[in-house]
């Protein structure tokens, strides 16, 4: 497999993580967000949206973290279900994982911000102000599902989809300085996600970026 | 079965094609948007995003459209399936739903649209040109990839997810006088949809809304 990716693409970090939980082999094939690289004709033809990640296996190109990281759990799933086995519950994990995939994460990234300040002028500090208002918003209402269904993980006591989604968000939050003290289950959560080998080899700061 | 429901909330309409493809009874209570309904104790007791819609099958509460979705097709795996059977086909047609689900409609939704207002004191022609603006980007990608993949539906000749998530946001493109005419594939997929049974009664316009 290859992953297109880059290290501080939070949609790539998830796929990166989903991929060392299932303890696949990938070569990693860098494309620079910072350089426009994600729109040049060979990534597009990747990737009609210009977006990081996609995923090559074989001749299937795969994009979309969350989709992929559903690809990844059917192909193997006897290793680390990223899934429940209850319906009840899967419903709850996809719940919390689309929280932050569909509501806090693509009204963050990159696109957004160099929107707001191209074409709306919005100045450095509303530029925070929108990031860490998302995050906020997000994160009140993360905390208090957590409160019901998180265990040392987002449910129960077994890393999910919801962990998967979760993680790099937060090493967003951290990276803007959101206030993340009313969030004492999220933090925890992720503090006993990122001391695990996968969620390690997955980090930015582990990336080779040259 | 009731759904906490909106008539033009766009994740609610994907929720009611949803329910109607697999021929489910269900209640819809309307949660009002635009009178803030959505921010009541009673209804963030339901969902703490305070969003629409929720879902409430038997005791359990469910949130996140996507996640409903897919919930709906594991309780009712041989009704008009969501999913095509092999992984392969899967990802991809959950690849252009959540292409709708994260990256358009979480974007433009209400409470972005109040915020570039009030905080950032966009204009009315400024909000229209976002609006529009991630609509096209989005649509730009799903066009090509509908070039592929689309029969008569987003894959092959079946409906699936991706027309569940695609559909709604269609409406809301020709409500905010979007050009479609670059998007032949699109607007044929559309066109196909809004024909049939489950989609015309999940339509915004034949909602009660008193």
């Amino acid at each position: 497999m290859i992953l297109y990716d880059y290290f501080r693409s939070s949609a790539a970090y998830r796929v990166r993580i989903a991929l060392n939980l299932k303890e696949l082999d990938y070569q990693q094939q860098q494309v620079s967000l910072i350089d426009g690289e994600q729109r040049s004709a060979e990534h597009l033809a990747r990737n009609p949206q210009g977006f990081i990640p996609a995923l090559q296996d074989g001749d299937l190109l795969l994009t979309q973290s969350i989709a992929i990281c559903e690809y990844l759990d059917e192909r193997c799933p006897n290793i680390s279900p990223f899934l429940p086995s209850s319906i009840d519950d899967r419903a709850k994990v996809r719940a919390m994982a689309l929280l932050v995939a569909c509501d806090i994460h693509p009204v963050n990234n990159l696109r957004m911000l160099k929107y707001l300040v191209s074409e709306l002028g919005v100045s450095s500090e509303q530029k925070t102000d929108w990031y860490q208002h998302w995050i906020y918003q997000g994160f009140d209402a993360l905390e208090q599902m957590l409160a019901e269904s998180a265990g040392d993980f987002c449910f129960g006591n077994q890393v999910s989809l919801a962990d998967i989604s979760l993680v790099p968000q937060v090493y967003n939050a951290y990276r803007f300085d959101c206030d993340m003290s009313h969030y004492p289950n999220i933090t925890r959560v992720n503090e006993n996600c990122i001391q695990l080998a996968p969620f390690i080899k997955a980090h930015p700061d582990q990336q080779v970026t040259g």
